[in-house]
This record gives C-alpha cells, structure tokens and sequence, in this order.
C-alpha cells in the first residue's frame, strides 16, 4: 500500500495512540452528559475535571483559569471579541487594539471585525526574518492599546517572539495582552505562570496540533480579565462557554498536553536535528529559507525555491507521496502570497514559491531523505516544463 | 457488573455502534485537516461534504444549507446574535426580538443579552399543557419582531409546537424566524424544505442527541438570511464559521442523521408503546404528568409525584440503578424550579418534584418495569422518612 509522509504537522497532528486509548471509553460506554447528576454525568465531570488539571498543570495553569472551547480559532475569537465586548459594550469608539501583522487569520479577522466597529487597529510591523519590530510595538504602546495580541510562534515560518518581554513592555499601558499560543505549546516551553506574571493575561492552545483530537482547545485565562461569552445558554465552563462539554476530545486533550510536555525537550532535540538534516538539504538545493536568522520551532521549515511555484510544488510533492503545505492550512483557498510573507518584506515573487515542511512524532530520516530526492526531481521537473515553456 | 439503565436520552445519547464504526478511521490514519491541499487534506474535505450530504438529506435541506457547527448551543448562539449583529450592528435600539418563554438556556441567555444591548425582548407564554399559545404568539407578532425563535420540541417536557403554522402567521412580520429543533430532530419528521416554504429560515440541529458524537451540530440556514460570524478565522463553512472542522464528529453526524432518519418510524412506535407502559405505572403511582394532553416526543415523560423532591428522587433511583433527570440537563447546577414548568404555570411546590424519563434506543421494557419498581420503592422510603420527619 501507498503510504505518504505527512511532513505537514502545522497544519494537524495524528492522534497519540495512547490519547485515542484514551479516549474510547468517553466514545462507548461512559458516554454521559457531564451537567447531569447521575452516575454517568458524574463519570463524565470528574473526566473534565481530570482533563482540566493535565492541560493546567502542561502550561503552569491553576485549573481554574482554563475555559475548555471547541479549538483555537474558538478561543481566539472568545478572547478578541470577549473583552472588546466587556471594555467598550457600543463599539471601540476609537479605543486601540494591536495585533502583529502576523497572526494567524482567527485572530487577523476578529481583529478586523472590531476595527469596522470603531476599534483603531493596529498592526504591528516585523523585521525581514518574522520577528515582531520591538520599536514598532514600543510605539503602537504609545497609543495605549486596551487589548494586545502577539502570537508566541507562527504557524507558517515557525518564528517564535518574545511575548514575556513585549509583556512587560505592555504593563503600563494596562493592556489585556494575549497570545496565541497554537503553534508555541507542545514544542517550546509555555509557562503561564511565568509569563502572567511578566504581564500577559490569557493563551490560546488546541489540542489537535500537539497529538490531541480536533474538537477541543482552551483559552488559559487571569480572572482578573473579564470577558463576554461568544457562546451563551447552560452555564458550562464558569457561565464563559455554554454547550455540552466535548468529553472525548477533552480528555484526549489532557492526555496529548501531558504527553507532548513529557517528551517536549528530547523530541524537540530530535526534530532539530532532522530539521538541520531538512536545511542542508534544502540549501544545497539552492532555496532561500524563511526566518533562518530567527528563533524557531524544531519542527518547522519554510522555504522557497527560485522560479517554482509553491501551490504546484506542493501538487507533485503530494503526488510523490510527501505531503507539504504551500502556506497556511486554513488560508489555502485563496492563491494570494502569504500576508506572513508579505509582512517580512519578502518579494511576491519569492513568497509565491513558499513550502512549508513541519515535522512531528511519525517523522523520521527516511522521510527528511525521502523528501529532498522527491524535491529535486519533481523540481527538475518543472524547471525543464518551464524551460520548454519559455522556447515555445 | 452493575450496568445501570440510562433512561436520560434527552440530555445525551451513547453513540450508535455504526458511527463509532465511521468514526474511528478520522481519529486514525485519516487525520489530515480539510483545508490541507495534499491528499490526507483532500480526504477529509470529501468525508465533510458527504456528511454535510446526509446532514441535508436527513432534514430535507440543500447540501450549502447546513453550517457545521460544534452542537447545538453554537448553533443557537450564532442565529441569534449572528442575526441581531446583521440587522442591528449598534444594538437594537428597541427592535423587537420574540422567543417562547420555554426555550433551552441557549437561546434564553443569548436572547435575554441582547435585551441587554437594546433590543425588546418579547418571551412568549404557553398554555398549561406546554404549547406556545397561538394567540400570545399573534399577540407578538403586532410588535413586528425582526428575530423569532420558537423551539420545535421542549427538552423537558417533550411537547412539540407547531412551527410551521407559527411561520406561517410571521410571515407578514417579516422575522428571520428560526426553531431549535435539537430534541426534535430523528424522533419526529422534520423537512427544512417544507418549513421553508411556511416561513421558517434557520434550524438547529445536534448530533449527540441522535446517537451521534458530542463536537457537531449544524445551523441550517436559509441563504437570504445574513448572519455575522461568532468565530472567524479561515473561513470555513462560507465564512460563517471557522476553525478546523472536527472531521471525525462531523463524519459521526452524518451517519447518525441517516440511520436516525431510517429507523425513526420504527423507533418511535416502539418507543410509544414504552412510554405507555412508562405512563400507565406512573399514573397508577399517582404521578402528574406534565404536557400530557400535547402532542410529545414518543420518548420523553416528564412527571411529578405529589410530596417528593426530584431532585432526592433523582440520586436514590441513580443508587438504584436508574439514570433520570430533574429537569433541563444543562441548567441542573441550580435549583430553582424548572423555568418550563413555571411557564406552564405549575405550581412550584409541584414543579420542585418534577423528574424526566427520556428513552432511546437502547431502552426495553425491562428498562420500564424496572424504573417504576424502583419508583416505587424509592418513593415508599421517601414518604415513610417523610412521615418520620414530620413525627419528630
């Protein structure tokens, strides 16, 4: 049987074979609703309570500040438009709200949605290598920002910030600061503790990029910090997120956040080594790699090669059995360049080419080797099309 | 091994073997995120669309109709303010807004917000047996509400209101009329198309009420209605709800819709002739029966027996083997009196003895004598300590 190398972890993760273990009771037998007072709700509560405890206890959390959501989208949503909601109740009438110019578009629209509700937004810049511009964040503080969201690492280039510094360059203006730390959790380590008290108020995580199952994500959040519900009714989740509790993909969640922090720092050292194997490869090739100079994720590369095209690469990378992104999962609709892209100064040209290879827990040598042969031929390939192309 | 009966469908139902079955390939090696353009992504954008395909055909709805939501209160939530965010972006400076006085918290809570931000909100009464009173609802209709919301079958009571009728008196209003039809949907015919032409433009769906997973659930949607988003983000679900799609719920969902629409004459006479069995031991126990002269659900039985507490009645019969409610699952943190029943002007000394018995698939006749044996000797040793009390 034809079995493709998923080399796209950025975008989903398999599931944990213990975390699906985990899980199947919640999906047979034990299938109660965790609001009712019976023995199978009960079951179904002390599961969530447990679950809320792992996920707390994987990010420095009391458990208490974790509102489970359906993912990280959901989360993100729930923070932006929450506390916009609580802080100016009839619109932003002005106030401002600063989000870096690269964030992922769950908080990129919302963002947006406030602006055109009379929020002023700001987008902060970043330098060539996808590191938000401290000097630009300096001065989008100068206009008192009442929210801030910079995510911890991007889904795309896999740079990560220094959200504990812009933190604590935030305090004064009394922002609530954000970050989206999707990407981040699992493969660098996030302490909310530590980075709460540098100033930030809430992180957004979801379980389906870190083994867990899609359908599940939380919002870590200070109870200093006061937002409206997206999702209003039962009272779930301290009256924050109405709606049946999703027991098995919650459970697995806690299950996956444990597991990921238990083995973060040895899989971290081993993606960074087949990571190293990836670059050289890929520069021997001749690709220009995005954000090399910054701090990354182990697990992430994101690259371009001159005169192919990113979006027919990742076609016959896919038919070769490797299968890559050409930009972020959930903006792959459209065919415009990657706006992460186009905020690191990086030329149309150049980002129409990109490929985004990230790694994770079923990759292996083979697969790194696998890849860059598949890579050059089918790049041979289409430079000889496109040669022919050019003399017809 | 102790394998008590759940006789709680309403609050939530176990998977249907089948969609396990379904499923377990999606929690598996078929993991890739829909808006992936290699082949693990292309996979599970073809498992949605075949389950958006069954989502449709089972409520005789469009395939673009339904947005895949996660259940039932997202769903609500977002008709509601999605709506009210379209037809009134700053507020609703008096519009008017009409919900039945006996819908779920999660349209209640939503509603009674939007009260908060200016819109009239106008809670439609129900006569004493739990219908929405025709007359109340004309007498509404003068107010020219531009929202209406009215659920197909109450989860307490089971009573089902006659939608499609109140649609057809809205339609001169001109309302975005909306039903949840959660409890309604695979225990009675519903057929979007049909109330479409009525007058009604949005219903609520969820699929863990019908032997499907916890994590999906669909607004189906009338295209001419304009809802803003409550999550935005990449785009998915035609911009009105984003997030990666919980693939394997929503593949669960699909089948769930299927088989329930396949075997739900079958199972509702079957779970009629149960609940007669249900109803003639209550009677004969002396139990009120709430909603009775309705039209119901076949499989929900709301009661009340004189002198008890639901709530006590509730814990011994769990210690007996018998997995009930005392009232709407999701609202069972508080203790007032069913808000239902209230509506239905039930005295609350009655009301706070209320218990709910919902039957399902995995219900048989033993399930039934067991439960009134069980009533009955509970109740005897509540009364007898009652007696006890009062001697002291």
């Amino acid at each position: 049987m034809f079995a493709p190398a998923y080399l796209d972890y950025n975008a989903t993760t398999p599931l944990a074979p213990a975390v699906l273990d985990a899980m199947l009771p919640w999906l047979e037998g034990r299938f109660g609703n965790p609001s009712s007072r019976h023995e199978f709700g009960r079951a179904a509560r002390r599961a969530i309570d447990e679950a809320r405890g792992r996920v707390a206890a994987a990010v420095g959390a009391h458990p208490t500040e974790v509102i489970f959501t359906s993912g990280g989208s959901e989360a993100n949503n729930l923070f932006l438009r929450g506390a916009a909601a609580t802080l100016a109740p009839s619109g932003g009438a002005g106030a401002c709200l600063a989000v870096s110019a690269i964030e992922h578009p769950c908080v990129r629209e919302p963002a947006r949605a406030l602006a055109r509700r009379g929020w002023s937004l700001a987008e902060v810049a970043v330098d060539p290598d996808g590191r938000v511009s401290r000097g630009a964040f300096r001065d989008v503080l100068a206009r008192k920002p009442r929210i801030v969201s910079v995510m911890m690492a991007n889904n795309e280039t896999g740079v990560i910030q220094d959200v504990a510094a812009m933190a604590d360059d935030a305090r004064p203006a009394r922002a609530w600061f954000h970050s989206d730390a999707v990407q981040a959790f699992g493969r660098i380590p996030v302490d909310f503790r530590a980075l709460n008290g540098a100033g930030l108020h809430a992180l957004t995580l979801s379980a389906h990029k870190l083994g867990g199952p899609k359908g599940a994500g939380a919002l870590v959040l200070d109870k200093r910090v006061e937002l409206e519900p997206l999702i209003q009714g039962g009272g779930q989740e301290r009256g924050l997120r109405s709606g049946t509790e999703n027991v098995p993909a919650i459970v697995g969640f806690g299950l996956a956040c444990e597991l990921a922090v238990a083995h973060r720092a040895a899989e971290a050292a081993r993606l960074v080594a087949l990571r190293g194997r990836l670059e050289r490869g890929l520069a021997a090739a001749g690709a220009e790699i995005f954000g090399r100079a910054a701090e990354r994720l182990p697990n992430t590369v994101y690259f371009s090669l001159p005169d192919l095209d990113g979006e027919t690469l990742v076609g016959r990378l896919d038919r070769e059995g490797y299968a890559v992104a050409s930009g972020a999962a959930c903006a792959s609709a459209k065919t415009e360049p990657s706006h992460v892209l186009m905020a690191m100064a990086v030329s149309p040209v150049l980002a129409r080419g990109a490929v985004r290879v990230s790694l994770g827990a079923g990759t292996r040598e083979a697969d790194v080797d696998g890849f860059l042969a598949a890579l050059a031929r089918t790049a041979g390939q289409l430079k000889n099309l496109s040669v022919v192309a050019t003399m017809e």
